[in-house]
């Protein structure tokens, strides 16, 4: 089944501490699946701010979010974690034999004898619009996330949104689907300068369809989206054939399901052990921002901490009573995994 | 008096957690002193594997650990730290008033409601030599650590050792002082090897002196050193006119007189809150290598997080019932001290 996997920690969550715990984990030697719900690694770093710099995270005097996000995923990589993207970890099961099984949304099944909660201030979740009959055309042609451009090649697509997300998208999607209409509450856009002169370029030269003052108002087809009914601001209404309607309202942080997996919660988080990081159910941590303690400080460089303690913790509930070494990697480098 | 100074926090100890924890003061407007016993900043990192790569600092693939001292020193340069570098944290005094009064070997006195020890393995402690009458010249001709090779200037100096150390500056003293002898045990010596072939080139052009199988074994002088005896394997001895006798024969992790504070210790170390890193005494706290809690890792990592908590948790000990608001470095970027 090429959605089933075992490995030997679950991470639920690819930002800074999910990423970074691969690689406190693999100098135990023990694998990695990463499940994060944003299509890319990197958590708000990489989706919400790639492009700003931080100043605290020890000895990067200054760094762009993104590039520590490249910083870590190249650390890792010795390690080869596994990853499973745009994926929103679903379900978690403890199984008779003290393993979890979590499934995702999209299907996918990873068993292990260990989770660790990375999760931030949650899932991103997609602002929606209101229509009565979204929810039947969520994965039948809505999309608020865009996970491969390809998928909308040859298709006829309304964007909606006046961000930098929907500005962005609109001038990709302009070469790859069949036609693009981007519509707009407003007349004004919250996005760089430079891509709305793109998007009006665009628009006069007839290669995407510009739609100001204007909000998707209905959604029709039969099983799959077929068109939209896009309404202005004078009440004057028009049909738009699309296969796809992808509204980017932006993302705002929730807990989501992982609310619901009977750990002790805390606050807006999960608690757990200030000495173990582990959650109220042992096997499964929680680290990062999701994790509350007393004291707890929200900082990435916090993270790295909480997510090193926690897998040398599991290691040593694994092993009862066989004392790891910690193992320096200024002394023996590191080794990696063959696969 | 130009060897009193007040501060927020004193910190003891130069190494990677207590550069980094000059950051997180910072960011609270707490400004710091800096103590070492090592004549530059960076402990271990600095003194003993400058030029090791380390992989464990997140998002540093690979850093020399002298690189992650030089961006750590970058980075809470906007802080303004002083440092007292070269002196040794000797007493601790508890003053009426609630604050700390710190004294070093070398008189110097700072002041401060706060102190963070970051001390890692403790001072690195020069191994001597045995000679009944070492202590009388010490600071009077005896040195074990060589803070500026100036002193040195057209003096008659005595190196012993055959590491790197020993090696090194014999080199670099041979063109400062009046003469340079370097005494060994052995006719091998333990360094890279192109110090050793520049040294053996050195004693052939006759500019410094290279006396292999011997050992200095007596001192004398009225007060000040003024020179030495050397006795060779063969019982032959001589006696060599020396200002400055400079044992260089590695240096050994000695908790020293912090073991004497009058703190709670655990194993080899100070005994810690684990959620405030606060040690018996309010105030005081430690961090790094040095602060033992259960299930505690050794990792630098873990003592910048260490650092960071300890400064927000006096922060709130000093401003009881005053709430912190967490300022994020992403937003609001670096602003300094201004002195």
């Amino acid at each position: 089944m090429p959605n089933h996997h075992t490995t030997d920690v679950i991470i639920i969550g690819a930002g800074p501490c999910g990423l970074f715990a691969v690689f406190e984990a693999g100098m135990l030697k023990l694998h990695c699946h990463l499940v994060d719900y944003l299509p890319t690694p990197g958590g708000q770093c990489a989706e919400i701010y790639p492009k700003k710099p931080i100043y605290d995270i020890p000895a990067h005097p200054s760094i762009m979010a993104g590039d520590l996000i490249a910083n870590l995923v190249t650390q890792i990589a010795p390690f080869k974690p596994q990853y499973s993207l745009g994926e929103r970890a679903e379900s978690l099961e403890h199984l008779e034999d003290g393993t979890f099984r979590l499934t995702t949304l999209g299907g996918i099944v990873i068993e292990a004898p260990t989770v660790l909660i990375a999760g931030g201030l949650g899932c991103f979740e997609p602002r929606k619009p209101v229509l009565d009959n979204l929810a039947a055309f969520e994965n039948a042609g809505v999309d608020y996330i865009i996970k491969d451009p390809e998928k909308y090649r040859n298709k006829n697509v309304v964007v909606a949104g006046g961000g930098d997300s929907a500005l962005d998208w609109t001038i990709v999607l302009a070469d790859i689907a069949a036609s693009v209409a981007l519509v707009h509450r407003s007349q004004t856009f919250r996005a760089a300068p430079d891509s709305v002169e793109k998007a009006h370029a665009l628009a006069e030269s007839g290669k995407i369809t510009l739609l100001t003052d204007s909000q998707v108002t209905g959604l029709h087809g039969n099983g799959h989206l077929e068109k939209v009914t896009i309404a202005f601001t004078d009440n004057s209404t028009i049909e738009q054939t699309a296969e796809y309607f992808i509204p980017l309202f932006g993302l705002s942080p929730k807990l989501g399901p992982i609310a619901t997996w009977g750990l002790g919660m805390e606050r807006h988080g999960v608690k757990v052990d200030p000495l173990t990081y582990m959650t109220s159910v042992a096997g499964i941590y929680a680290v990062g921002d999701i994790a509350e303690y007393p004291n707890k400080l929200k900082l990435i460089l916090s993270g790295f901490h909480e997510a090193a303690v926690a897998l040398h913790s599991e290691y040593q509930r694994l092993h009862q009573g066989k004392k790891h070494i910690l193992k320096y990697s200024t002394i023996t480098g590191i080794t990696g995994f063959e696969s």
